[in-house]
């Protein structure tokens, strides 16, 4: 029968730490963390109660669910590796991008729960309203893994593996690049001897507005304006700036083909 | 004397209808709306109890503060006709990449109200908690505007022309700029089947975490960790949109470059 029993962690990064929070806080026993660095592995065992190991021959065999959140690369490395001697248990990797067929020929029983959030260790999120999308090779692991995965969160769907991939290239656009412009933004600022600060009701308002209005609705600025007069006062002041400066100029005209509705159909 | 007196609006966009309908709340009167389209002076002006005109010669001149919030170009082009007769009012602009000196020869008393936040007409937005920037040609004026301002939003600072340029610039990559990049990544899940609903909790934990970090310690992905199998995975799956593929190729190696420190200093 299913059981959820214990789980193990491999992998100490930002979204390990962050699932291992919330398991240890839902009661769920997290009774082993592994890293291959063993300063990760500790540190965040320490805090959720488990044994950090940081050698693969250390890896306990008796847990239910194994949560695999390592670099793309070392998971198809070593995937073997982990799981030889732990074929029956659930074996589950967090990542986007990496299809569920990586078990496959390992494990009997395996799936994916990706949480599509940004996790820095710097930071605790809730993850109960995070969407965690969950995949699983069998009918009874899919059912099996949408309810324990409802214990950690209120939102959990089913994706496969190509659903997935889509969900976190949008979240790169919508999510890490965003952050790197936030990142623009604060450097130009700093340079003019003004604080971040300023621009946080900005960004609020950005982010909430597309709760409302889709995204093309709710566009402003000179671009989809077509005001040249600002953007070429703008591209005159990032003239020191040369990576900036293209930048600005093809985010503004691609507000522009999407306006205009150019970019509605792949070239091919 | 200073007195506040009666407001006419110049301009019946985005920024002046949210400009009006504060105005309106906070009991300040806006006795006419201008719009060079008929339509949309008649439809803010009915909002907030104004008269609508469209012709220039119709426009007031015993208001004592003339906001002006018409595109660069027509701003620029019409000052010299709308001052004419009303040197003695306070005219403000609003515009991020105006310089005050457009008023320069026209008005006798001027300056800018810049409100940093993005308005639609689709959206009502509290001003009370937008930054407004304010500047004006004398001590006297600066002071009246931030107090006047004061009444408008609880968070009023003075800002000369080079810094609110800096503030525009940075505004149209924090918000305009980061809209386009939620555009796209709802266009991406669209070509998917999937909501773009299912995005909001991270765009608003992206927007969220700069409160607590600065961006560049925000920052996640695929571009920071340098995992360049997933950044290849994405390339490849942009193959056919070659503006998306550039743009997530340019804004990972930006990424990049500025997590290495290659971009704090312009190259001459």
């Amino acid at each position: 029968m299913l059981q959820e029993k214990s789980v193990v962690l491999i992998g100490a990064g930002n979204v390990a730490t962050s699932l291992g929070y919330t398991l240890h806080r839902r009661g769920i026993p997290v009774t082993q963390v592994f890293s291959r660095t063993r300063e990760s592995a500790q540190a965040l065992a320490a805090k959720i109660g488990a044994e950090a190991v940081s050698r693969w021959e250390l890896l306990r065999d008796d847990a239910g669910v194994y949560i695999v959140s390592l670099p793309d690369e070392v998971l198809t490395r070593e995937v073997s590796r982990m799981v030889a001697g732990r074929e029956q248990a659930l074996w589950v990797h967090t990542a986007g991008s990496v299809p569920m067929q990586v078990w496959e020929g390992y494990a009997s029983r395996y799936g994916v729960l990706y949480p599509l959030q940004t996790f820095s260790k710097a930071r605790e999120v809730d993850l109960s309203r995070v969407p965690l999308f969950v995949e699983a090779n069998s009918p009874q692991d899919t059912l099996f893994l949408r309810q324990w995965a409802g214990q950690l969160s209120e939102q959990v769907y089913e994706a496969d593996s190509t659903q997935r991939k889509a969900l976190h290239l949008s979240a790169v656009f919508a999510c890490n690049f965003v952050n790197h412009l936030y990142a623009i933004a604060d450097e130009w600022l700093a340079r003019h001897g003004l604080p971040f600060e300023t621009l946080l009701p900005l960004i609020d308002e950005t982010a909430r507005k597309v709760h409302a209005l889709p995204p093309r609705q709710a566009q402003t600025g000179p671009a989809v304006r077509y005001d040249e007069a600002t953007i070429q006062t703008h591209l005159n002041a990032l003239e020191e700036w040369p990576e900036w400066q293209q930048l600005y100029e093809r985010l503004s005209r691609d507000i522009q083909d999407m306006d205009s509705g150019q970019q509605h159909t792949p070239i091919i």
